[in-house]
Order: C-alpha cells, then sequence, then structure tokens
C-alpha cells in the first residue's frame, strides 16, 4: 500500500516537473519591469566633477585619481526642466541621473558622504540637483530613476568596491564605506518619492562579498522600483555593449536570477562574449529583460557618457539614433540614451536640438498605423481597408503573463497569395521589423510555437515612407 | 709666500671656529620664540568627533577606525568664550586650538576637506570653532594659536603621514592628500589673522619624505608666528614626555634645526629615551626650547587629551598642577595645558574651577616678591628692605641675546655669613627655585661661567606661606 502511494507520488511529480520547465510555465515580470519595458526610451543624465575641469574624460584614469579641486563644481545655469524637457522630447518615459558617479562624489545633501555638494561654494552648498531633478521629472511626466554609483570612489580609496590598502585599517574602512554606501542608498530611497529604477552600475557588491546590504532598504522604501543590481537580485539585465542595441532575438527570460552572483553565472558571461546578456535564453528561469545603452555622442570615434569640450560632432545623426531604436526598442529591449549637461548646467543646443528631431521622427514612423489589431492564439490575422503598400510592422505580447511566444511568422495578403515577410521567434514587450515594400489586403501572425496561449497586444503595419 | 699666506688663513680659521662655537656666539630666539617662552602658561583644547561617541577615546583604534557617523557631533551649547575665559583664568596667555586633530575631521569651514564642519547638521554646516575660537581669543586677550593634524586621517586612509594601500591608486590618493594638506594649511594661515603658534603634531612630513610642502605657505602667511614643526624647522621642541614636566637643566639650545629631518637626529633621539629632548644641550647650535604638555586630565590613572564621560576624578588636584608648574615654567620649558570641551560645548564646570584655583594659586606664589632687581655682569646682589625669611627665588635671561649663563650659584646672606642656596647651570627664560626657609638680608647670584656677558631681566626673592 505505502510503495503504491510513493510511485503515484513519483510520477505525479515527474508530470509536474514537465509541465512546468518545458510547458506554460514561464517566469513573469514584476509590476517594475512592465512600467520599466513600456518606458522603451529612457535617458541617464552622467554628471560629475570632471566635467568642470575642461579636459577629455578617460574613465580609467578617474578610477584611480582624485579630482583636484572639487570646487571646480560650478553649473551656474543648472536647470534641470531643461534636461528634462530634452528626454521628453526625445520620447523618453523614464529618465535616470547620477545620483553619484565613479569619483565618489555625491550630487545632493549627503549626511553620510561628506564629498557631497554640501562640501562646494556652488548654491553656497545647499545645492542638491537630486531634488531637483526628481522635481523636474514630476513637473514633466517623466518616471524619475537613480544611477548610483559604488564601485569605485576615488576620493575615499574605493575601486572595484574594495578599500585600497591593507590590514585592519583597511578593513575598518571598508566596513564604514559599505556602512557609507547603505546611508548614502537609505537617504537616496527615502527622500525623493517614489522612484522607478535604480541603477547601481557594475552591480552593488552584496554582504556576501564583503559588500553593504543594499536590497533589504530597497524593499524597504522602493518596493516598486526597478532594482539594477546586485548579487541578489537583478530585474533588469545590462545588453552586452554600449551600442544603444541588441540583436534578434533578445529573451526578456534569462537563465540566472542575478548577474554576478554564482560562480555558474561569472563563468557563463565572460566565456561567450556577453553573448548569453544579448540574447537572454527563451527557457531561462528568470525574467530580466535587457536594456540597449549608448551615448547621445557615441559617433566619429566618441562614446562620451560625460560632457566634452569641443564635441558636438559625437552626437549621433538622426538616422544612426533611429537605427539604434529599431535594434534596442524593436528588439524587446528598453533603449537608454545617455545625455549629459555641460559645464553651465544645462543640455546643450545641438543635443536638444538633435533629441527633438528624434522625438519627431519616431512619433512620425509610429503614430499612425496603417491598421492595428490585438488578440489570442495561434493565428491573429489583420484586414486591411482596402489593398495597400506596408513596410513595418510593430507586435507587442501581453508580458503580465510572461514571455509565451517561442516561434512564430508573419505574412502578407497578396494578389499572388499569402507570401512570407518574416520567419521569426521572440516578440517579448515588442518586436518591430522593417521590410520590403510590399502590397497586401491583409497581415497574419502564426504563433509556431509557445508556451500557453499567446496573448499579442498589438499587431500593427505601417507603411513608413522617407522624409 | 704662498704657504705663509695659507698658514696665516688657517690659524685665522681655527681661531674663527673657536670663537663662534665655544666663546659668545649662541643661538638666537627667533621673536616668536620669546613671545612664545614669554607666554610660560599654554592650554591646547583639544576637541574632534569622538568626543561625542559616549565612549572612552582609544588613540591608537581612533588612528585606523573611522568614526561611524560624523552627525555625532553636534555641541549645541558651544561656547568659545567660556572656554578661553577658562584658560585666561588659570593664566594661560596662549591659547591653541584642534583645528583637526587624528579623525580628519577639520572643525571650520573648508573648501578643501570636504569631511568637516560643512558636512553637518550641527549650526546648519556653517559653523566654524576656529572662527569662533580665534573671536575668543581676541576678546580675553589671549594669544590664539593652531593645532593641526595631519598625520593621521582615519577617514581619507592615512596613517603616519602615508596613504593606506599600494600602486598608482595609492600614489595618486597621496598626492592628492598632500595638497589637500597644503589648502587646508593655506585657508588655517590665511583666514584668521595673525597666529602665534602652529602645531604640527608628530610633525608635518616634509617634500622630501613626499609629503606636503608646508613651511613656504607658513612663511607666506604667518611669518610671525611660531612653528612646530616639519622636517625643514622646528621652532620648539617636545619636552620628551606628556608628564607637563621637563628635568633641570633644560636648556633653550638644541643641536639639530628640527626634531626628525636627519638620520642622526632619528637616531640621537630614540636612542637616549628623549633624554635629548628632555635636556637639550648648553652648546646646541639652534635654539628650540623646549616645551612641556600634558592634561589637565592627567590624575588618578587618567591621560584624557579629549574629553570622556565620567572622568572628573581625572583632574589634576590643585598642589598636582602647581608641582607641575614648577617644573616645567620653572625649568624653561612653557607648560601646555590639555583642556577639552565636553559634548555640550563646554568646558566642565569642575575642570573651570581647578583652572581658577591654579591661576589664583600661581598668582599668590608669584605676584609679590620680597624684592627684585636685574642687571648685567657675573654678581648680581639683591637687597632687602630688612632681614627675612624667603624659600623661592625666580631668574630669568634677557633671551633675546640668546641662552648665555652655563653655570651660577645663590647664595644668601644670614647672620652666619653668605651660605649656598643652590648650585645651578642653566637659567634661560626663566628658573625657579624652591628651598628651606632662609632668613636673609641679601642674596646673590654669581654666573660661574657664561657665553658672553650674562643679562639677567629678573631676579627675584618670594616667602610663599602654605595656604
Amino acid at each position: 500500500m505505502y510503495k503504491i502511494i510513493s510511485i503515484a507520488f513519483f510520477i505525479l511529480f515527474i508530470i509536474n516537473i514537465g509541465f512546468s520547465q518545458n510547458d506554460t510555465k514561464v517566469p513573469l515580470p514584476r509590476p517594475a519591469q512592465i512600467t520599466w519595458q513600456n518606458a522603451e526610451l529612457a535617458v541617464v543624465f552622467h554628471y560629475d566633477l570632471h566635467v568642470f575641469d575642461g579636459k577629455k574624460y578617460q574613465q580609467s584614469n578617474n578610477w584611480i585619481t582624485p579630482i583636484p579641486d572639487y570646487n571646480i563644481f560650478n553649473p551656474v545655469n543648472l536647470n534641470t526642466d531643461q534636461w528634462v524637457k530634452a528626454a521628453k522630447d526625445a520620447g523618453a518615459r523614464v529618465a535616470i541621473f547620477t545620483a553619484s558617479h565613479e569619483t565618489g562624489f555625491s550630487l545632493y545633501q549627503s549626511d553620510v558622504n561628506p564629498y557631497c555638494l554640501k562640501a562646494v561654494k556652488w548654491q553656497d552648498g545647499k545645492g542638491d540637483i537630486v531634488r531637483d531633478f526628481v522635481a523636474s521629472c514630476r513637473k514633466y511626466g517623466v518616471l524619475p530613476g537613480l544611477y548610483i554609483g559604488i564601485r569605485f570612489n576615488s576620493f575615499f580609496g574605493v575601486n572595484s568596491h574594495k578599500v585600497n590598502g591593507g590590514g585592519e585599517f583597511a578593513e575598518n574602512r571598508q566596513k564604514y564605506y559599505n556602512k557609507m554606501v547603505e546611508g548614502m542608498v537609505q537617504e537616496l530611497f527615502s527622500r525623493y518619492g517614489d522612484l522607478s529604477v535604480v541603477w547601481f552600475d557594475g552591480g552593488a557588491s552584496g554582504p556576501d562579498e564583503g559588500g553593504p546590504d543594499i536590497l533589504p532598504i530597497f524593499e524597504k522604501y522602493q518596493p516598486g522600483c526597478l532594482f539594477y543590481n546586485n548579487t541578489q537580485r537583478s530585474d533588469m539585465r545590462w545588453g552586452g555593449s554600449e551600442s544603444g542595441t541588441v540583436p534578434y532575438p533578445c529573451w526578456g527570460n534569462f537563465p540566472f536570477y542575478s548577474l554576478t552572483a554564482s560562480d555558474s553565472i561569472k563563468r557563463a558571461l565572460p566565456e561567450n562574449n556577453f553573448a548569453l546578456l544579448k540574447t537572454g535564453n527563451s527557457n531561462g528561469q528568470y525574467y530580466m529583460p535587457a536594456f540597449s545603452d549608448a551615448p547621445l555622442r557615441s559617433y566619429n570615434g566618441h562614446h562620451d557618457w560625460f560632457w566634452n569640450p569641443h564635441s558636438e560632432d559625437g552626437i549621433l545623426p538622426l538616422p544612426n539614433l533611429v537605427e539604434m531604436y529599431y535594434n534596442s526598442v524593436g528588439h524587446n529591449s528598453t533603449l537608454i540614451l545617455g545625455l549629459t549637461p555641460d559645464a553651465t548646467g544645462l543640455m546643450p543646443e545641438a543635443d536638444v536640438k538633435r533629441l527633438q528631431e528624434f522625438g519627431k521622427e519616431i512619433e512620425r514612423r509610429f503614430d499612425q498605423p496603417v491598421a492595428s489589431t490585438s488578440g489570442s492564439g495561434n493565428r491573429i490575422t489583420l484586414k486591411l481597408e482596402h489593398k495597400q503598400k506596408i513596410n513595418q510592422l510593430v507586435l507587442m505580447e501581453q508580458i503580465e503573463q510572461g514571455e509565451l511566444v517561442r516561434k512564430c511568422n508573419i505574412e502578407g495578403k497578396t494578389t499572388k497569395g499569402w507570401q512570407s515577410i518574416f520567419e521569426g521567434s521572440s516578440i517579448g514587450h515588442k518586436f518591430i521589423h522593417r521590410f520590403e515594400e510590399i502590397d497586401v489586403s491583409a497581415v497574419r501572425l502564426n504563433i509556431l510555437e509557445s508556451k500557453g496561449e499567446p496573448q499579442i497586444l498589438d499587431f500593427s503595419v505601417y507603411q513608413v515612407g522617407n522624409k
């Protein structure tokens, strides 16, 4: 009798395993991840002491060399409204600001890091750019996020999370630094209202690695925010390059719960040249969509996260920005454009103008579909009112239920019958495809393989003309 | 012919050497050294973050452990008038304040060290205790001096002048720290008017040792101030203990121009248990008088440079303070009493009371000599108006011309003729001697050996009764 029950349970167990891993069970996004993917375009404003030194920013040198005089920080015309308005004009729904970057200098009124805006003469030591920035975001309806740089601190002497030095002194200063970081995080999480994303660049070293214990503070003060990232958790992943693009397919699913936690992750990532970050994995047990980041000034050999004098030739031409958009947003990835205000405290006019052009061009390309539909099931057909030329389509899955589609194709009904437009795999939050103009009376999406019944939130076709 | 000239020059050379080293040529004090020795009693106020942590101060741990939360600094009742008044009541003519001590925290509005009063909530980040302290000194006619602690900085990671760590990062941070120190020194030397003494505890590591270049800044902004000390120069020397005393004799002359510069000094000092610091050397080529330092709270096993809670039992009893005075001021050495305001920002009442008692007792003992004289030559006789009992004498050389007396004695004219009161050597700025009461009608000073004609500024005798 006992044996029979055991066998029955064993069978149930096998069935359950099979069902959960290979059938309909897929990782579900957190609300913050949905918000983040819906944003599609975000910007990150980089600002730090060295913007004011008149020299070209050199990151590797900056890591190990304190800025000689922090009172060079003097953005006399600072206007975060102008920054956020520029981002809004580009179509960004999220704006992120470097509350601190790699110098260790905090751009707010910290009570735990003296190397902050309290130290400078600017605004009589009362300046708080995080405060100003968040207020501007609220004003323009853009979701604020913060970048908190703790991996490097050239002033305090921290390199890749580790306090430089040895012996008991370095151990004590490491403990102090960890507490300082926890204090900064608490300040930034508790003082400025709800944040949409917090970005620990290079990850926050967790307590298991001798680093600060950040996640509990995050969970206490910003439970609805997107957490990126430490050894315990990551709600999004870097897309594996700073080109502002990811390849297709770029799955939202990922086989690890963090980017740096285990030895297997560490082995997996370098071995494949970040390929796993770029593509994700359709069977990954964790929902962790990729973002695509690049500075707006990444043309002509530039890659300027920070403003450098006389570098307007680095601003990406509009066509390049548009290509970037197709290869990021169109590949299920949020595009993060790096913007950098100049030493006067304003986004330079040339950058502002390009962002406006970019916003208008994306609007022109996507705001007037020829036809749209939505629905569920394995085939969704979109009939056009009359036969017409199209050259672009957009697909969106209802990702609240996870990323279900694994294989699909799209066909167009021509005078010669159904013709293939695309043979694909991933849809995810959004898939955009451009193709040779084709004259059709209908298009249809065939879902050839999925985990459960797919829900298509949007299926639109466009005819996008050259300007 | 050439040979004869050579011999003549050689003879002249020998004569010159003999004259300058062994005859009347003695090192002369700078004006700042004269002011300093005339002060006789100085105080040093120690104040730093750890006064506020409620724990017992442990220096060696403090060196390598940053204070967890600098916002504990909150002296709500701070009143530097009350501090300086207490020092004045004790008879101090110089008061020194720790603008920074070993935490690295600067107690003023620094523009080069963010770890300063700008960082704290106290006085809304606008507090400047150096400013307040100097103003109080001017108000009470006490000469202000500053102690600038740069040898340790537990926050920035500096131990014995060296930035903890290795490689290019540590080298860069060392350069930065040196510049920070030079900047602090420039701020402190240029913002608060004339200072009477600047005290780099443990010495300022000079540029030859990879440290900051402080002396030129000092010479530019505070040429009339007493400089203590770096590898290039020292205008006074530590008296070799923290007992508040030096032995007799304690010469103002010293064989080295700095305390730490050369290998020979470094060898000489440890080898003789600081004996050379304690005694000096009558033939030393450099004028560098000794000071005697001790905290007021150095009784009952205490040695509290910094205020600790529940430590009033550490306050020296009046008789001990008086003994200390005789063995410091009375031995040609300036006494520096360490005072430490408490966490409310005031000198504790018990300390204030003891300082008042001390000032009154010194006044009682020295303000009413039985007779006084001054003069030059090898014998100075002081006739009393009538025969009377004396038990104390004071001698002072006119040290503007250097310390000339090498051997002397004092005799008293009794009914049995001249009787020896003391067989001595050094006088220097001041020599005080107590002796068994003797009934005399005159006393005389016989200078048995000197470098040139001695000038005696004061020769006084007293009858000091018990209270």
